[in-house]
């Protein structure tokens, strides 16, 4: 890190530091002002503060948007937006991209449309069409006015696939050639550019109609003679391509499988539309297995770690009322044998055992079916013996930690039927959490909804319930 | 999918599904020869059935070895077993790289040392690395043998370095030139190669002691004059380039923060020794994020769907374990106020909600905390603030759930005071989330241990007992 000219993973941690630092002692100076009771604007005068400022500013521009984005996360609001006010206004379009969804808000909320709009009118189409959801509709408005025709009508065509297709994954930047010009003709138009879309490592073969014909690899076109036709070189058979209404998860995994790095989008016609680069499936990658672990805690989205107590509170609450609920049937299902706990108080004791283990063994089943389902490996055909495996799992694992916690209930009680109702009971509750297991995604998945959703949740509440009802039911029945 | 020369997303699916057709029709044969009692050597003779196979084989002789690896995973061991002996032999090291490890183990064990150290040639000495831990060590000690001493040497230094580094992910196969040369001679170079390793995007720029001086994209030796010298374009500042003992992790996250397709790696003197690609890095945010998902739901590794009922049961039993241990303490807390519950029964029908919600409460607290240090963006200084608003967020949820939950107890049992040690004892146990929440992964961090580790175990077991201590403590002193 001693190095000036070298970037190095660590480097943002680093300069968040050093802007943590530039910011303390720019507080230090006004909190000095503040005790000496000094008119705010003596303060903005003030020479000490002033190189502080201008130390800040140039830190700033020297960073990537990225490192800038991922430090603005990182500062309580009040740093926040003093740091945003201090960024150059022609950076903070790609800045704004790279935020988090919480933080994006809380800056936008601070900028006027005058703002919003210069930003906006920094950034590509595709671009544009994420940011478009978090911006005044008046702001997209103008915006949309100062394109060009060409912008409009990719602007449109972005906006209007849904979020998790390719179409919305997409951008406009490409080059393409002709498959009848020599390699030379392409390496003497390559250097007209002054420079190439980001990710192009393969430029697009297409006829006068936009059809895909090919895809030159620069690869190709390096280790080629340039004498040779674009015709001889290019890859005509098994050239991966997407179509825009292609689910982003598709596309992702072909991404990773075949090691892409970016891929032509074309339409029915087989026209070029645009293209899909490696750098889009990795933010996407990342956002949904961010989506799955949050999801899995019930927080709705990614918070904003110094987001107010409220917003807080709202980003948890769906997902705590949900369990309030669960909760509640399940306390009403001991609430109807109370008699039976009445009379062996021990019941008690040992009711959220059965519950507990059941839930968690559930949820093992749910979430090895659910990552199968998403791979596309499980056919319907596939259930009967993933079921069958499932309550083979639950058997053993019945009667394993079943049996053990029957002796402990006998040892500790003194009642071997006691002992044998809570085996009974485990294995029970074990079966019910494997069937659920398995058919809570797959019923999910033949309605065509998503397996993942709310699984979990599901789960717990009928093992809770059924392992109160199923312990509770067999004692009463065995017992009393 | 019409289309022969084209590859689409969803083809891994039809794949699938046509292979699983020809294994099928071959069943048939065999099933129709099976009953029959027709001897086993007259089956292979047969020629309907050897027409089927070679179906097969052509079939799979086409397949990528991505795609191979994805229809392994999604057979029955059977047919897995039979698919793979299809499968010619110079490919089976690339198959064996792509498959999960479970599926790997399940191929390796049919495969006898010949075969592996076969399959093993075929590989370089980065993805050999990869495979070592699952092969014989008598086959590893064979094929190191047939390497050459700089394959030696790559070999030893890509398995010196822990599964989580830079140095574990890095490949060996890069271009490099000098920076006194002209562009042109950089191209005719180029053109002396067969093919360029994958993923290169950019040429590493090194000296006669191969420092790294800087590096030339494929982008500016394509858009500049042939004439200029490669110093003159290459970039000097801002060359992202990391150290093999860099944690993995923070190289995933400088891939995606700079939209990187590769980057140099090198040593404490600045030489070059390897190269990260965005390939790796896909791969391994892939694998991390499977794991985190995985290890939720208390699941040791990826499962393969076909596994034995005895395979699954291991990999789920230590979690199994530590659940039943803390919901058996859980139930000795419980066990210890048995005289309460039998004073007043309706404490066991309420107890579970308050354990319950407390440990969702929770739950959210942690993850979010752990996805905030993950991103190096929680230091230890913002502990308190974090905590202040953990306790809010606790508060208000107390105040609103508890609340109503506290009514409804007073309108199930009329009695007011039973609803108020229900409010108390809710918000009390959401307070003891929180601050779990926020200190269990900050304690694990100062002590250098990974934040996520059992977060959500440890933060239900306390939830749980504490939940059932506090409401039943409560109870006892006001209620009885």
């Amino acid at each position: 890190m001693s190095e000036q000219d070298e970037r190095h993973p660590d480097d943002v941690q680093q300069h968040l530091r050093e802007v943590q630092e530039l910011l303390a002692r720019h507080k230090v100076v006004e909190d000095l002002v503040h005790r000496q009771d000094m008119p705010r604007h003596e303060l903005v005068e003030n020479l000490v503060h002033k190189q502080h400022v201008a130390e800040l500013q140039a830190k700033l521009d020297s960073l990537h948007p990225a490192d800038i984005a991922y430090i603005l996360e990182a500062l309580p609001l009040e740093d926040r937006l003093f740091v945003w006010d201090l960024v150059k206004a022609e950076r903070d379009g790609d800045i704004l991209l790279e935020v988090s969804d919480a933080v994006r808000e809380s800056l936008i909320e601070t900028m006027d449309p005058h703002e919003l709009k210069a930003a906006a009118e920094t950034l590509d189409a595709d671009e544009l069409a994420d940011l478009a959801p978090d911006l005044p509709p008046e702001v997209m408005l103008d915006v949309f006015q100062s394109l060009d025709s060409e912008e409009r009508e990719q602007l449109r065509a972005a906006m209007s696939f849904p979020e998790e297709s390719v179409g919305a994954l997409m951008d406009f930047d490409m080059v393409t050639v002709r498959e009848d010009v020599t390699l030379e003709v392409v390496l003497r138009y390559l250097r007209r550019f002054d420079e190439l879309p980001d990710h192009t490592d393969k430029l697009f073969v297409i006829d006068r109609e936009d059809h895909l014909k090919g895809i030159l690899t620069l690869e190709s076109l390096l280790i080629n003679d340039p004498e040779m036709v674009v015709g001889e070189v290019m890859h005509k058979e098994n050239v991966i391509s997407f179509e825009p209404e292609d689910e982003a998860d598709d596309a992702a995994q072909a991404f990773e499988r075949y090691d892409l790095v970016s891929a032509p989008v074309i339409d029915a016609e087989k026209r070029v539309i645009g293209r899909l680069t490696v750098a889009d499936v990795v933010d996407y990658i990342r956002e949904e297995s961010e989506h799955e672990i949050l999801s899995h805690a019930g927080l709705r989205e990614e918070e904003d770690i110094f987001a107010s107590v409220w917003d807080s509170v709202k980003n948890r609450w769906a997902w705590l009322a949900i369990n309030l609920v669960t909760a509640f049937i399940a306390s009403r299902v001991i609430g109807a044998f109370e008699g039976s706990i009445e009379k062996l108080v021990a019941l008690a004791a040992l009711m959220p055992i059965v519950a507990g283990i059941g839930g968690n063994s559930g949820n093992q089943t749910v979430t090895m079916i659910v990552r199968a389902i998403a791979m596309g490996q499980v056919e319907q055909t596939a259930m009967q013996r993933l079921m069958r495996k499932e309550m083979g799992v639950a058997v053993v694992n019945g009667l394993v930690w079943g049996g053990l916690l029957g002796l402990l209930a006998w040892f500790l009680y003194g009642s071997a039927s006691l002992g044998a109702v809570m085996t009974a009971a485990m294995t029970l509750n074990l079966l019910l959490a494997a069937c659920a297991g398995v058919l809570i995604p797959m019923v999910r998945l033949r309605f065509g909804a998503d397996p993942a959703m709310g699984g979990s949740v599901l789960i717990t509440a009928l093992t809770d319930s059924g392992g109160f009802f199923i312990f509770l039911g067999l004692a009463t029945l065995f017992l009393l």
